[in-house]
């Protein structure tokens, strides 16, 4: 089947066609911030969708991965992190309106991991934890074989699990949340306080999380130190989530999992560090498959089964919780 | 249907027949450290059962929950924090062999999660989790309206959750694990330590969480400031499990949950502190319903049902994972 995938992210919309895991052609990127209100973003998406349609008349259905709080039910977005004005709006009703197809609505991280336990790394798994590390720190949660929501379609919000409850002020009054310390922006500002201290001036852009890994394999001991703090504080929330769900996968993608087995080596190692035997024992922890397209893919195929399964429910089928 | 519930605990095992939610009779406490070993018990287990079946000849299953590590489709024991000699045990076939009545074997908090959902105050909730506040902190599961165990069958070590990556250590590594806080002893050590720096020294006794309770209703500074600290401590565990899981009902239960508003007001407005408004605006915090006869309870009815519900597999019958 072929499906359109919407990776609604706070500084462009990345837009494709998709069959299986590979995308068949690319939409250029749309800049979200130069549309100023849902409507106009709305219009532009539904221009995209129609004119990949007109390439790839097969198309079955959309998938669309937003960044922040919707109910894939109704496909209502609550609201979102980065990106004003997406209060109580009905993406999902327009869309389908607009385009005549089934349309999926769910949040980027759940797109994401639902792609990984499907065809990337995380296949044949039961239990599937996924992290995505970027500007912010997303999850996704595969439960006994299906993608798990929660009670109001929000579960996944890893990055807001705090690792120390007296620790850096939270976004929601959560002290110490885990995104504060290891989002790609506070990863940068600590590489360059971290070389400021040891009296070495540093550009922003020369303490990017790519350049910091090249610098952890050139052996820079400030990069390393670094990698082992974020490898810490990130295997302290993963090390929770274990002793409570007893996962048998964990999928690391992103950004900053980029950095490969400067990433992986430590976190692999801490996160044993803090674990009976019994939980480690049968625990993988692997690199995504997909990279900076993983937000297309994951929306195309989560969309591609809710059309298969039937689970794309018409906003008066919604049964009330 | 009437079953045997069997609380295996590390001070005693306690049994008893149920039918629903009310106990029809106990049978005398058997003291486990008497005991030397599980063959020894397990005898003193099936004698039990033995006498309560001559009262009670209808019973149809049993249900047991121990405090540790356990399979529950195979029914063995991997390994139990506080009995030794319980490594990997198969305690299942054990007691259905000697007694020839099905048998169902969890782990205690899940008995207790499982009992809280289905009779008790989480009743009508699609996605629960269970805290057991006792000598350690225990946790069960209930997503999508099914008893959620985990790939190895370990899920909901609650207790074993980081508040703080650099703060005490943690008897599996995991530094800040929660149960280190607020177990029963350490509660009692921390108000020792806090009357003594305000020069009053207080017996043990004097501070078990029961008299720390009711010195907090009567307005006792040191013991109001320590229930602050330890609703801080749980709440922000439980917003984390929040963040992650997105469950409709929290229901907390065992020792230190007796102070009730003591320590219910301030754990919910830590809670809601840390939370986002769409993730507490639809969150229940309550008080289990089961007391001390909780795991009795919790076992007999999750036998119970396992039963009805055919889910007690053969041992041969096991799916490989």
């Amino acid at each position: 089947m072929q499906t359109i995938g919407i990776d609604f992210g706070g500084t462009s919309v990345k837009i494709g066609v998709c069959e299986q895991a590979k995308i068949l052609a690319h939409y250029p990127r749309i800049p979200t911030p130069e549309f100023d209100s849902p409507a106009s973003l709305l219009v532009e998406m539904v221009r995209a969708v129609g004119l990949l349609r007109d390439r790839f008349p097969d198309v079955a259905a959309i998938g669309v991965g937003v960044p922040g709080f919707v109910d894939w039910k109704t496909g209502i977005v609550h609201s979102l992190t980065n990106v004003p004005g997406w209060d109580r709006f009905p993406l999902r009703r327009h869309l389908d309106e607009a385009t005549g197809l089934p349309v999926c609505v769910d949040n980027d991280a759940n797109t994401v991991a639902y792609a990984e336990w499907r065809l990337g790394s995380g296949q044949g798994s039961r239990n599937l934890v996924a992290v995505t590390l970027g500007t912010g720190v997303g999850g996704g949660l595969i439960l006994e074989n299906r993608l798990y929501r929660g009670s109001d379609s929000l579960a996944g919000e890893i990055g807001q699990i705090s690792i120390d409850l007296h620790g850096r002020p939270g976004p929601y009054g959560n002290s110490g949340a885990l995104e504060r310390y290891i989002g790609n922006a506070q990863v940068t500002e600590r590489a360059m306080a971290a070389y400021a201290g040891r009296g070495e001036k540093r550009e922003r852009r020369a303490c990017s999380p790519e350049v910091l890994a090249a610098a952890a394999g050139k052996g820079d001991p400030v990069a390393l130190a670094l990698w082992e703090e974020i490898a810490s504080e990130l295997a302290t929330v993963l090390a929770g989530v274990v002793w409570l769900l007893n996962p048998d996968t964990i999928v690391v993608g992103g950004g900053i999992a980029g950095a490969g087995d400067i990433l992986f080596e430590p976190l692999r190692r801490r996160l044993t560090g803090q674990l009976d035997a019994v939980f480690s024992a049968g625990l993988r922890v692997v690199q995504a498959r997909f990279g900076s397209d993983a937000g297309i893919l994951g929306a195309a195929i989560l969309g591609a089964d809710a059309v298969a399964d039937n689970t794309v429910l018409q906003e008066d089928e919604i049964p009330s919780r």
